[in-house]
C-alpha cells in the first residue's frame, strides 16, 4: 500500500473547490487500485486542506494520473487552489484498545 | 471527530526518530479519546514522515498534550526533528466498492 498526501491552499471560493474535489474523487473511486480517501480542512485556517488517499500500489495510483479524464479534473481543481502532493509508505499504526 | 496531522523532517538518524515515535504512539494509545495513528515514510525522502491520529474531539487531545509524561516524548522528539503541526475535521470520505 502506498499513501498520497496532498495539502490544497485554496484561492479560489471554497464551497468551489469541495464540490471541485467531490467530483474529483468520484473519478478516483472508480480506478483500479484505488482504496480509501479522505478529504479534510484545517480547524483555525478554512482554505487549507488535505486529501489523504491510499493505494493499492504506486503503478496503480500512476495509471489513474495517466487517465484521459484526469486532465480536465486536474485543471479545474488548479484554477482553485495550490497543491504540495506527496507520496509515503506506511511504518507505524496503533488503533485505540 | 478530529484529525491531527504532524510533518516531521528528521535531522537526527531515522531509526532513533522511528524508536522515538514507537514509544510517544504508545503514550498516546492510552490515552482518553485517542482513535488510531499511523506514522508514514515519504517515497523519495527517507527523512521526511508524516503522523496522522485521529481522535475523539480536540479536548481529548488537548488533555493529552497537557499530560505531565507527554513533555518527555516532546522534548525527544524534538531532538532529532523539526516538525509543522495541523488540526483538521474530517469533510469528504470515500472508500473503494
Amino acid at each position: 500500500m502506498i499513501t498520497f498526501i496532498n495539502r490544497f491552499h485554496v484561492t479560489g471560493a471554497t464551497e468551489e473547490f469541495e464540490a471541485a474535489f467531490d467530483a474529483t474523487s468520484a473519478f478516483f473511486a472508480d480506478r483500479p487500485g484505488f482504496l480509501n480517501h479522505r478529504l479534510l480542512q484545517h480547524v483555525d485556517e478554512p482554505h487549507l486542506y488535505v486529501n489523504i488517499a491510499d493505494w493499492k500500489d504506486e503503478e496503480s495510483f500512476r495509471a489513474a494520473l495517466a487517465h484521459p479524464e484526469f486532465a480536465a479534473h486536474r485543471s479545474r481543481l488548479r484554477t482553485l487552489s495550490s497543491s504540495d502532493p506527496n507520496l509515503y509508505v506506511p511504518l507505524l499504526e496503533r488503533v485505540a484498545r
